[in-house]
């Protein structure tokens, strides 16, 4: 069983290991890693002992070994059938970070309830209307769906997501939808985020005071 | 002291308390409050206790004044002056996010390398050659430089805009930043969020087996 706490590290350690593969490092000791990444060397021992076969220590990690498993435990050595709800900015932004980065969730499917919008494409795929959602959903197979719509729309699309089968969901409203333990659900509140920097920036304020 | 877990639930706190004033609520019990929210009754009554005059919490907390208190203690009292690096797909969406939803970090000056973009206006912004950014910053008394670029600029920017004076940065740059203690950053890390959805995907379909 890994625990919540390093699954939280591993896409870090996964940044970090892809970018030295960028840079051609094959080897990487965990004393190096930590000056790099941050977290302390016996703390990186430590995730990596949790797992089978993470290389000799004592060489160094392997890394483009190390950022293979870590792919797969992440559940990354696969591709996620991909839809994506609401393609205002948010929704335009994440469907072109998706194609650009390829990030293994493929956007096969846009949708939206905007008649200026629907009929556009977005990197060959066309927009269509929420209305076939569920049934786009059902017939394709689709894995997770993105939903970029606003606050009072977001829980309507994720319950529309849910009944037609999907496994996850990744959430940019700002709101906390309720799915089933069933289906994954990852947020990402850029509200919460701006109102941490802000009291982060107070905070300094006052130290320096 | 405020600790830093309180730190992290208070936008929570705040989005739901806004969500309250939207349909005109007055009054929340901390059980109800708990009911909303998903942390305990207990954990949000000690919370509270943490600052002065939360209400008296008996008869409930009065909605309107918590949310106030919170965005005091959040810093959000305040405007914040807001460059923006980076003016593509994300940059856009972050720019259009700030105007539309009036978050208190009013984007004044909009920065990009690329020619094409240069000269071209959002929300009556003029997009300028990233060359006068540090001056920019300095004449305006800018407060906080998002970053939108790739990851292969990001540490110049943010280099550029911690020489120039910022106060905070809030980065969408797929990197850890490295800027002064002085400095405080807020990184959304999309691809993160991504793995970390993979990851609650594969463990919910291992379960199923």
């Amino acid at each position: 069983m890994i625990s919540n706490a390093i699954i939280r590290r591993l896409p870090r350690y996964r940044r970090y290991l892809g970018q030295l593969q960028r840079q051609g490092v094959q080897k990487i000791s965990s004393n190096e890693l930590s000056a790099l990444i941050g977290f302390t060397a016996s703390q990186i021992r430590q995730d990596f002992n949790t797992f089978d076969n993470f290389g000799q220590q004592g060489y160094g990690y392997s890394v483009d070994y190390l950022y293979s498993e870590i792919n797969k435990i992440l559940g990354l050595d696969r591709e996620y059938k991909t839809v994506l709800v609401g393609v205002g900015n948010m929704g335009q932004a994440i469907t072109n970070y998706n194609y650009y980065y390829k990030v293994g969730f493929n956007i096969i499917g846009l949708f939206d309830s905007n008649p200026k919008l629907i009929g556009n494409t977005i990197n060959d795929v066309v927009i269509k209307d929420v209305s076939e959602l569920e049934d786009f959903v059902k017939e394709n197979g689709i894995d997770v769906g993105i939903i970029c719509v606003g606050r009072n729309n977001a829980q309507e699309v994720a319950d529309m997501l849910v009944n037609a089968g999907v496994s996850g969901i990744w959430n940019f409203a700002p709101i906390d939808l309720e799915v089933p333990d069933t289906v994954a659900l990852e947020s990402v509140h850029l509200s919460d985020s701006l109102h941490t920097l802000a009291f982060k920036i107070k905070t300094n304020e006052e130290s320096k005071k």
